[in-house]
């Protein structure tokens, strides 16, 4: 990928394609001097923690580190026994994109895969699968119930949808997850505070995303029932994951914190995002397809359209879901001219006259 | 631990409480805009890879991950079946203090413990230990041995004992690993050239450590035996070790092996605690102990000066290992007048009367 | 459970709850005496392997296992490295009763579930699934086909739908197991040759199932892909499946494989499940459900012959699956007269009255 | 290994080249037919755990297993996280003979081995190691201690050093494992209850050992700690330790436990270690080694008088802990008239003049 700017303002692939934000970088600049104490004994880390109970009403405990898979995976070993299963969306993340991370971690515990619209876990299925074969040695032991906010496609539960699946959660006895890769645009997107969103849910862990939406290698996992604190310690150790320089990965974390700036960069996103959905909506020979709460954008182009794009230089993901479907994924760093410089481009490919052969 | 300036020339505990270089910072800051291909399919992982293969006069792949622990245990697990045996040194990090990092990503195998000083492993254990219970299936398999070089203790392996070492690993069938933690270090020490050091020794995998001798949340697998890779890939990503912005983790190294900063650093660290071997050595009331091949010294203080230092501010481990045994740890950030300003001090509290009680 | 007579002829449940066979028993007292060498090394074992090698048409390798479960989930483990996947059908035994002992012995793949009637997978599906992400690190690698042969609904698959499996998984580059806690009733019921049904159709390993069919805790595995032997031999030890006084499970297998009562067993637990499949399908309110190729027969019943059935002291399952669903199975212990009789009471059952509320 | 009279009684190699007692093959043979609830819920395993009840004076859960390598590694699985540490002597069994079969149901916890006379675990090195790094995410956390009752040179713990450790092991908060494979012979020996031997002394769980004492395939665990029940019998699932026919493993354990079959069993094997050992005191060619408590006997013999029973036909050990070292194991089957056999031939060859080269 060239960083020409042309080729910048063009990639619509995903979010993690974005760099860092300068507040991130510069405090990374302060951070590089002098000692420290290593492993989460020095101060930034100690700030990170403050900040993230502030922002959740509560004392939680935090452990930062260098992957949301690494935050997901380290998270459900907590929260399962290897004979336990995770129930989760089957477009999930865990379930599809991180190569058997929670398998791994977890010791063998097992992803039962349910479905819903727009990758949001239909309650009536968990309803069933909290229950599925529970006690039964012969099975499996339903153990986690993984949520994803916001979810792979774009879409956010409201805090409606988000009590149905904790109350299901919490009466059959289980543990609630919750994969936030994409938490800052759900906030962003709801208006309703992280606490109501999470531990006030139900939830027991939290994948604090931050990787995505500014930040360059530093994610975080929010601990709410802190009584797990002592073994999700020792399982990042063994994990590769208690980084000896922490420092560094918190002063981008504190650097993200601070001032709102992890809401302002999801803010943007998100706003990038319907800045184009309106602009599509417009297209006659475009289809939007399902929420786009967030910064992702799923919708139905026209071949020409997307040969087009692509012949321009523009990065996205198309054709994998099935034919013709499109994703666009804006990010922080995405600017009004490059959403509208992409909508131009779209309007000019679809009003080409079609080719026959 | 406060960073004004006279705690900060104190802290002599280890090399992972020093900073960065500057010319890391500033690569991370040019990183910092513009998008990058994720998931190391970006320029800068190219470049690492075309400067690690430069280095090491052959080509090479490279896993970047987010700690050492990450790089040996990854490294291991590629190297041995569940059921084999990795022989390593007792006092070896993978041993001591990775929380069984190794076990967790090998799925089980064993570290079998063997003797040797200045932490190196002894020639004739390892030539009883690569054939113990070889093909029993009711014993673990010798599968892989595991040196570290520079070892725990600041010593280094020759290239005649590394040499000693390949040879009976290649003999017995068994696969070599190499802890290079502070790899740079035995680089500088040895006046040898990577190359020797590592693949013409016959080693397979080196954790090619960054961290303590520069980079701030970097390290690097080098792959020499490059039928390895797919398998370390998808360990690598399964161990959330496989990091979106991977340009992040890129710069670091890039820049650390532009300029032969590495290598730099290194000398720099080793020579500083060469300064404080030399001042030591005057002082009649201290006693050197082993090697000081690199930038690791271990002596033996009188109990009035350990408590001086203490006293003074300064920060390093003592009776740990045993009753009035000391380690100092310099790094590339500590300067010739930390080590007099600590000399000095060791002598004053030499000299004061002791207290009878 | 009592035992008595009326008792035992009213199991229809499982065809685990019947007991051994005479011939079996008879071997296991004529074994009782005398020294054998220990972990198979005994005479048993060996004479075990050559009746395998005779019944397969080709040299074989046996392991012998304690049950079936650990037959499959030693087979999958040698078949898959941890980040792979195992397609299997969605009702199979692997994915749903084994309480994720595939996911244990293999360190965390993925079983990967399926479609298709009669619990056979679906050809269409198969070659979707071989292919899916192969090749990328964000994904679980599909690496084994699991195949159940008769499968959990009592179906066999013709060789012609064998042939066809073998072919999508060889051209895709996966490997074959067969699930064969059953195969002695597919080969009953098939008529074909069991080299026709296992290698020949591109089988790696075969779980060759005794228990179910007459043995007491007897199962092995057998291996056509013999260059996996010492990978499962390890396995077995560490898994503690190689048992000391091997010669009591290999003298099991050793009277099950004389004179055919492995295949005399079979196809008497076939007929008699034919003998009630004939029988039900001339009472009109039992509905016959899927096929019954071997010992396992599923229908529908109305509630009031099921709760007439449950109150003469029949066993069986009911209501699992969907309401009204029974599933009734034969084993070799069954007799005419027990099918007869329960033929009988259904009849009776079916005809009384109902009682409206 | 033949099986003619004169070989049957020149195996002194192991207890496990034994049969099985009469007894048992007839409880064998009286559980052969009529049906039987499967996985445990049949009589038989209730009338176990019932026996085991009474034999240890207080309410036991019990699990059966395959396999004693089963037993001590599904509890050890129990009784540890995979970041613990089981302390253990060096020359256990599970450090050194189950080919990591503790790590592998451990999820890779790692065996810290130990030192003490007899292959009993010294008291000073049991306190030091409980201590060790407790509570340091960098290293294994101490979870569990495991002994060995009878150890694997045939000493017993008396009760008074069982005691020592076990509250070595409860004041430091770990768990208690007793390897119990020759626990018969360490009651007999002891003439202390089996209450006294384990739970009283604090031991959690007890891998009650048969097959090496007169069962076939059948071994159990026995649950002091009723809490972890349930965890086990997932564990015991998803091991493929749950035994379909679970019945026939029962039977075994039923007659072992009846009229005290397993305590004659064991004197009379020891009684032939006693008799062998009082032959060889007057032998003065020959050293005796270490305590014989049980049916194990070390003993140092000359060359000649080795090769001189190997050309004889006997079986046993030598050579193999260290030149001219020899071990004799007695089991429930040996004669007096074998051991007598046995000393005349040592006589003899002692005897013969040696052959000067």
């Amino acid at each position: 990928m060239n960083t020409t700017s042309s080729a910048t303002a063009r990639v619509f692939s995903s979010d993690n394609v974005a760099g860092t934000s300068p507040e991130i970088i510069e405090a990374m600049a302060r951070a590089a001097s002098g000692p420290a104490l290593p492993y989460g004994a020095d101060d930034s880390t100690a700030a990170v923690r403050r900040r993230l109970s502030d922002l959740f009403e509560r004392e939680v405990d935090v452990l930062l580190v260098s992957t949301g898979s690494a935050a997901n995976a380290l998270s459900l070993a907590a929260l399962t026994p290897p004979w336990g299963s995770v129930l989760c969306h089957r477009d999930s993340h865990i379930n599809n994109d991180e190569c058997g991370a929670p398998e791994f971690y977890t010791a063998g515990a097992k992803l039962v895969p349910l479905g819903g619209d727009d990758a949001k876990i239909d309650p009536r299925e968990l309803r069933a699968a909290v229950r599925h074969k529970a006690g039964d040695v012969h099975s499996v032991e339903p153990s986690v119930v993984g949520v994803t906010q916001a979810t792979e496609t774009g879409a956010v539960y409201s805090l409606d949808e988000l009590g149905t699946l904790g109350g299901i959660t919490e009466e059959a006895g289980l543990r609630l997850h919750m994969d936030g890769a994409r938490f800052a645009g759900a906030v962003a997107s709801l208006g309703r505070t992280p606490a109501e969103l999470t531990w006030r849910a139900g939830v027991d862990l939290l994948s604090f995303g931050a990787t995505k939406n500014g930040t360059m290698t530093a994610d975080a996992i929010v601990v709410f029932d802190r009584s797990l604190t002592p073994e999700l310690s020792f399982r990042a150790k063994r994990a590769g994951q208690l980084a000896a320089k922490m420092r560094f990965q918190a002063a981008q974390l504190d650097a993200y914190l601070t001032d709102d700036l992890w809401l302002r960069n999801a803010s943007h996103a998100n706003a990038m995002a319907a800045r184009l959905q309106e602009g599509l909506k417009a297209i006659p020979e475009v289809g939007l397809l399902g929420a786009t709460d967030v910064n992702i954008l799923f919708c139905r182009l026209p071949q020409q359209v997307t040969e087009g794009l692509l012949a321009d230089g523009y990065a996205f993901y198309h054709d994998r879901w099935e034919p013709g479907v499109v994703r666009f994924v804006t990010s922080f760093a995405t600017t009004p001219e490059d959403v509208d410089d992409l909508l131009r481009a779209v309007v000019r490919h679809a009003a080409r006259p079609t080719v026959s052969v």
